[in-house]
Formats: C-alpha cells, sequence, structure tokens
C-alpha cells in the first residue's frame, strides 16, 4: 500500500472565496456565518461566489457561529443487539423529529472502546451524549466526567453508573425480572436457571458472595439477578448458585454453562434467561439433550422480539420498551441540550412487560429424562 | 423549552493558548500540529501549556494538518437488520485493525435520510464513506456523485447502483437464490412463494411486466428474484405473478401477502423468503392458517440467524458472509484513501452458502389443508 495522499480540499477554503469575491477573509466569514456588520449587497455577493465555487457550510463552521451543531452522539454497547436496534429506531425518529442529527458508535461491551468512542463524538462536535455504557461499578469513569467537564450533557441508558449521576432512562430490571421468576415459581418450579449472571472466575459460593459479586456488576445484570433473589426470597426458596451461570458472555459460552446445569445431580426445571443470545444459547442447549420447551423445560427471558412468536412454542418473553428507551433518551438530551445544567436530573424508569405465551408449563412430578 | 444557551467552549482556543505561552498563533498551530519551523524547545513549552490548558488535538484540527481524519462514514439502509449488524460488526473490526474510527447512520430504506447522512458524513470530513444504498435503479444519485467530486472516496456494500459505478462488495444474489429456489423444486415443489418481491401498486401482470419492474428495483431485491426466475426457466415451470408479492416490506405486510397467497385455489406449498422480516411474515401465516412447516408447507429464506437452528423445526436458510462482507468493505476503502483514483475499481463476489436443516420436505401428493 502507497503511502498516505493529501486529499484534495473538501471545499474551496474561505481564502479562496475572498479572493474570488475580492473582499476579506473575515467578510467572507461573516457573510457565510450571518454574523456581524455586512451589508447586503456585499452578503449576497459573498454567498454567490461561495455557491458558484462549491462552498459548503459544514457543520464545525456553523458551530464556530451558533455554538451548537444539531448532532447528538450515541454509544451503545452492542448495536447487533435487537435490543439496541430498537432503541436506536426510536431515537433516531425521535432525534430527526426534533430537527438533531446523530452519530453511532458500537463499543462490543468494551470499556476501552467506550472511551475511545466518547473521544471521538467530542471531537466530531456532538451537543451531547446518549450512553449505554460497559462499565461496571468498579471502573473507572473519568472519561464520561471529561465530557460533563466540558459542558457536554449527557443521558445515560440502559444502565445506571454508580459513580456518576446524569439523566436517564432504564426500564424496571429488578421488578420485571422478580415478576417473572415468579411467573415459573407459581408454575410450580422450584429449580430455576439463571442466564446470565455476572462473569466471575468461579460461582458466587453463597448468597453473600454473590451479593458482593453484584456490587462489582454491570447496572443492569446486576439488577435482573437481584430481582431473581427477591422472587426465590419471596417464596421461601433456597438460592443455589449452580443454577446461576459465571461465564462470558457468549450465545455459546450460555450453551455450554446450561448444558452443565442440565447434567446436576437435581438439574432445572426452568430458565430464566436475561437477554437474546443467553435465550438461544439456552434453546440450543434444551435441543441438544433433546430435552422440549415446556413439555420438559421452562424457558421465560428477556428480550422480546419477531422470532419469540414463531418459535415452537411461541415464547413466553419480557418485552422491553425498546422505542420508548431510545425516544425518551432523545428527548431528554435535547431539552437538557437547550435547557442547561440548572434543572434537576431527571431519571426515568420505563416498565417492562411480560408477554406470556406458549413457553411456560405447570412442573411435572417426574424427573426429567438424563 | 428555553432557547438554546451557548455552550461553553470545549476547550480553549489555540489564540488562548497563544496568550498563555507567550508566543504567536501560528508558532501555537505549528507546534500542535507538528509541521513548520519551530524549535523544540518552543514546542515542548507550547505542548505543556496547551495540555495544562485541556486543550484538546480535535479531529478537525488533525485533518487541517494532515488532510485526514483516520474516520470512515459508514451509511447503512438498516442496522436494525441483522445481516447489517453482521456486517457492521465485520467492518468496525477491520477499520479498527487498521487504527480507523467509524461513524455509523441507518437510513431506513429512505433515500431522503441516505441524503442527509451522507452530507453530515462529509460535513463530520470523514476519510471516505461505504455505502449501502437505499436508492433503486430509477433514483436520483447526485449526492453521491458530489462525494466523488469532492474526492472522497465511496465502497458499496450490498447493493450495486446502475447509475454509479465505485468499488463494491456484494453477495452473489442471484445464484443464491436460484440454488435455494432449485432446492425446493428438487425436493417436488412446483407453487413457490416468493417473498419478496419489488414494491408495486399491483403485481406484474406476466414474466415480461415482471422483468420491467425488475429494472426499477433496489438491485438485490432484483438479483433475487432473477435468481427466483432462473430456476423456474431451468425447470421449465412457468411463472405465475400471483405467487410474488408485491407489498411494502414490513413483517405484517409479509404476512398479509403471504396469507393471500395460501387462498388461492393452488396455494403454494413452498416459499422462498428474501430476508429475516419477511422469513418471519411467511412463518406467522402459516402459523395464523395452522400449517406445519415442513410438513404442510416448505420454507428457505435468506438470512442465516442465530434464531434458526433453534426453531422447530431448525430452518433451511441462506447464509451471507454478513462480516466479510464489512471486513472487506473497509479493506477496499482504506486501500482506496491510501491509494488514490489511479487504481481500477474492485467489485468483489462474496459467496452465500445454503445451510440445509429440517425446513425443506418432499412435497406430499395430498392438497393442502384449506
Amino acid at each position: 500500500m502507497s503511502s498516505e495522499r493529501p486529499r484534495p480540499p473538501a471545499s474551496p477554503t474561505i481564502s479562496e472565496v475572498a479572493a474570488a469575491a475580492g473582499v476579506g477573509r473575515a467578510t467572507v466569514a461573516r457573510s457565510l456565518g450571518n454574523y456581524g456588520s455586512v451589508s447586503e449587497a456585499t452578503r449576497s455577493h459573498v454567498l454567490a461566489v461561495a455557491a458558484r465555487l462549491g462552498y459548503r457550510v459544514n457543520s464545525l463552521a456553523r458551530s464556530m457561529t451558533t455554538g451548537v451543531t444539531k448532532t447528538l452522539g450515541v454509544v451503545l454497547a452492542d448495536v447487533a443487539n435487537p435490543f439496541f436496534a430498537g432503541v436506536l429506531r426510536g431515537l433516531s425518529d425521535a432525534a430527526k423529529q426534533e430537527g438533531y442529527d446523530i452519530l453511532v458508535l458500537s463499543t462490543n461491551e468494551e470499556l476501552s472502546e467506550e472511551k475511545a468512542a466518547v473521544g471521538l463524538l467530542l471531537d466530531k462536535q456532538v451537543d451531547g451524549l446518549i450512553v449505554a455504557s460497559a462499565a461496571t461499578r468498579n471502573d473507572d469513569l473519568a472519561h464520561l466526567q471529561a465530557v460533563r467537564e466540558r459542558g457536554v450533557p449527557i443521558v445515560l441508558i440502559d444502565r445506571l453508573l454508580a459513580g456518576f449521576d446524569a439523566d436517564s432512562v432504564v426500564i424496571n430490571n429488578r421488578e420485571a425480572a422478580r415478576e417473572a421468576v415468579a411467573t415459573l415459581i407459581e408454575a410450580g418450579h422450584t429449580r430455576i436457571g439463571f442466564v446470565w449472571g455476572p462473569v466471575t472466575v468461579q460461582p458466587a459460593e453463597d448468597l453473600e458472595a454473590m451479593r458482593s459479586v453484584l456490587d462489582g456488576a454491570l447496572w443492569s445484570d446486576g439488577e435482573r439477578l437481584r430481582g431473581y433473589l427477591d422472587a426465590l426470597a419471596d417464596a421461601d426458596l433456597e438460592f443455589d448458585t449452580s443454577l446461576v451461570t459465571h461465564v462470558i458472555k457468549t450465545e455459546t459460552q450460555a450453551t455450554r454453562a446450561v448444558s452443565g446445569m442440565l447434567a446436576l445431580a437435581e438439574p432445572p426445571t426452568a430458565f430464566f434467561t436475561t437477554e437474546t443470545d443467553a435465550t438461544v444459547g439456552t434453546l440450543r442447549a434444551l435441543r441438544n439433550r433433546r430435552l422440549r420447551c415446556p413439555d420438559d423445560v421452562s424457558l421465560l427471558g428477556f428480550d422480546d422480539t419477531p422470532w419469540a412468536d414463531v418459535m415452537e412454542p411461541p415464547l413466553s418473553m419480557v418485552a422491553q420498551p425498546m422505542r420508548d428507551v431510545g425516544a425518551r433518551a432523545a428527548e431528554l438530551l435535547i431539552a437538557r441540550i437547550h435547557g442547561g445544567d440548572d434543572e434537576p436530573l431527571v431519571h426515568e424508569v420505563l416498565p417492562a412487560q411480560m408477554v406470556e405465551r406458549g413457553s411456560v408449563r405447570k412442573r411435572k412430578p417426574t424427573l426429567l429424562p438424563r
């Protein structure tokens, strides 16, 4: 590959426009930026020359004049996750409604990529940021603090951050998980697999250890596991650490972890899954062992997707108001851009909705095939 | 909502750095940009002052010095489509490998949004663009011509454009569709529904009319329908226009169109679907009529997704090399940015792969339940 060639100028410079128009640079800048003292005749002349030369008023030039670029930066943990794709759609529609463009970056759940993404979006002069952070409770949040110090507002979505308070839009993860697990318990299930829990080197030994692991987890992960623990406690069921995965979060790992649970002396008779990849990985483990849902094993999980109701059986799912999360975040951010820092922070919690279909069944008294 | 407040300056200006360092603005610019004649001592002093004041070298400042921003713009037709999510992952990984950032915009398959997206990315000074265009053969491509005229390279992905030749990465849509439909024909199916065809007000009356409709269609849509027509012709099967949808492309419309086909006097016994929403919409229509796949109706379609093999039955699918499409596009674009316009255009065609599972079955001699 040859060395980098200098790119042809993207559009004529202000100096070139000035030369062609026979006026000074300041006059060109004032005419293009529509500020300061320039006669209408001169302004018209400069604009005509600029148009003839193909001068393009770029967003930076606009921002130098007005202080705003009408662009929002969006940092998502994983755009390939249908949840974030739905959030993005809602966000994009709402931003457009208000005349804002959006720039999107996906971090693959890597904090290092998030830091780079935030830096890039600041470089691109966004007016504000919407962030679904990959940071856990123990991570360094200096990159977000730096954004605030520059006066650029941030709205957090999907995940709160213990060390960084900002406007936020999340769902009621803990209550939604509690309700879902309670549904499984009401159907007679007492051994309920949780896919997936926080990533740890080895399972937490007991409830206390699990609670301390939770303190270092991604907020939404932690909340869903807390909801699971709540439901068990409500029903006086004992927590069994071997029923919670502690793996790297990939579909393949979910399959492996669930296969391990199914090989226990007392395997789970139901699973609660916390996102799409976890659900698919769990279904694959059931298929590999020729277990049928819901005849042999019940399943209930996040997130509802178009596929869920054409499955056999149609899957009962917790549906997040994805588009609403995105739309509200855009609205809050734009309000903050216009309104400044004086208004109190807004924390919105949108309710998830359980959609019952056909994947939960009353527990059979017989043992599972092994 | 109150009026827009001026944002606090994002970082000190060059003038402020110059004042604090006790040197001229040109010296600051040369020191920060690392060009021109400045003594090492002065440069160090300026950099130290700039760092103390929180000066941030933004991408525009970099680009003014080097002519490059190391940022690629990506315009996708629909980021919520799992295909594009996969493309984005491949693209993002390959760009990162080469030290490039990417900025992504999704157009919801709207040409007007595509034009706005291209404009925004040019404003943000990207070094090149990767575009999955929403333009059909009859649409105006002035927005892409304008990019070229500014010397910013473009790589087309997923869809070629009749009126705009550029480096491109696509899959072999026509051959892949032909092979898939031939598989259904080999299983004895002679009435094969095609979901979905080009959007038209009413179905094309015959093969000739359909061919002329194709000329105005999105390239990939057209190619897949051509592959379907090829397979029919290979097997001497007559084209029946009532077996091709002609609807707005939503999952709900697919369900409705397929329901209509199933109500025909001679309903299809198999379906070929051209993307995820078409597949889900078709499955929903089958479910609504209590038809079972593959017992009653066979199905084969684009795209392979994680869900496909945990369905009952596991779905036979055409798998596109999504990540490779994205990765190759990033590589081609970066090569073009470095290499300039002198090298001949590169047109890459990556092969799709048919993954046979359990959704195609030999046609039963009996009539379908009606």
